[in-house]
């Protein structure tokens, strides 16, 4: 029998996915940009407007300590949208534990998310990876994807809260 | 009297919206890349489901065919996720027509997507731009905004439908 399932995450897994968001930040050597709590993955989450999806790995032979699932990995998306092509499943986060790898988890959980967005009339999947990240993108590349950066030009571009505040008052 | 008026779209828009994809389209050489409708846009920006939101510039001054709304430009805009920040205001498009431009309506729109996002709790804004585009990478890092490509090293990964079916249907 399998030791693990995947399945649509549950409210109370907010905890061990977040332990997995600062495993994954620490890999990527940006662990203290993490500003998540466990009240704002159950809020945008779980509360009255989704702002995102999950679905998790769970050890199936194993409890946390307060009868809660523990988790293998997770990947987390939302739908996007492209003004030339419509839906977009994008996926923010797709994450193994390094102890779990090499099983073929990671892309049976990058299949389920391809299968939902199908479902949904998606008609891309879409994210972004480090560009020094050579076992992350031999991954995506070996399943088809490819590097719009590269191909297209395309670069990302951001402001923080403090630079919308600023553009947000000004005249 | 101001000769313009910046809205919430509605679906009656939709036609005039499409207009302004494709001519921001042609304008990024890429115009064969369009494969939105009208219908599309009905359905996902005003349908049961709203995948994006959209603010126009209606001309005060003209009606089209139908009586319709004339358009000058748009943003379309999204809610996106983010696991170290949480809620993104995601910015698909900004577009102003190019005789319309050198007004400020451009800030305006732009300010107003950022308000937006504050009222919603978005941390952060969000965005792509061709990295060839100097005007428009200068207006928007005369607003504070950064080039994350560059900066940080991400880089957009994309698969369309026929790479996700693949994968959706591999062992």
């Amino acid at each position: 029998m399998a030791d693990y399932k995947i399945r649509q995450a549950v409210e109370s897994d907010c905890e061990e996915i977040l332990r997995l968001i600062q495993e994954l930040a620490d890999f990527e050597k940006m662990g203290d940009k993490v500003d998540m709590t466990v009240e704002m993955l159950r809020r945008d989450g779980f509360g009255e407007q989704k702002f995102f999806q999950c679905l998790v790995v769970e050890d199936t032979t194993a409890k946390g300590a307060e009868g809660t699932a523990v988790l293998w990995g997770y990947a987390l998306y939302y739908y996007a949208y492209s003004t030339w092509s419509g839906r977009v499943m994008y996926l923010e986060d797709l994450y193994i534990s390094p102890d779990k790898r090499g099983r073929g988890i990671g892309t049976k959980v990058f299949q389920q998310v391809a299968q939902i967005g199908i479902a949904n009339d998606c008609t891309r999947m879409q994210w972004v990876a480090l560009n020094w990240n050579k076992s992350a993108i031999d991954f995506y590349k070996a399943r088809g994807a490819w590097d719009l950066t590269e191909s297209e030009k395309w670069n990302v571009f951001r402001m923080d809260r403090p630079e919308m505040e600023q553009l947000a008052k000004s005249d």
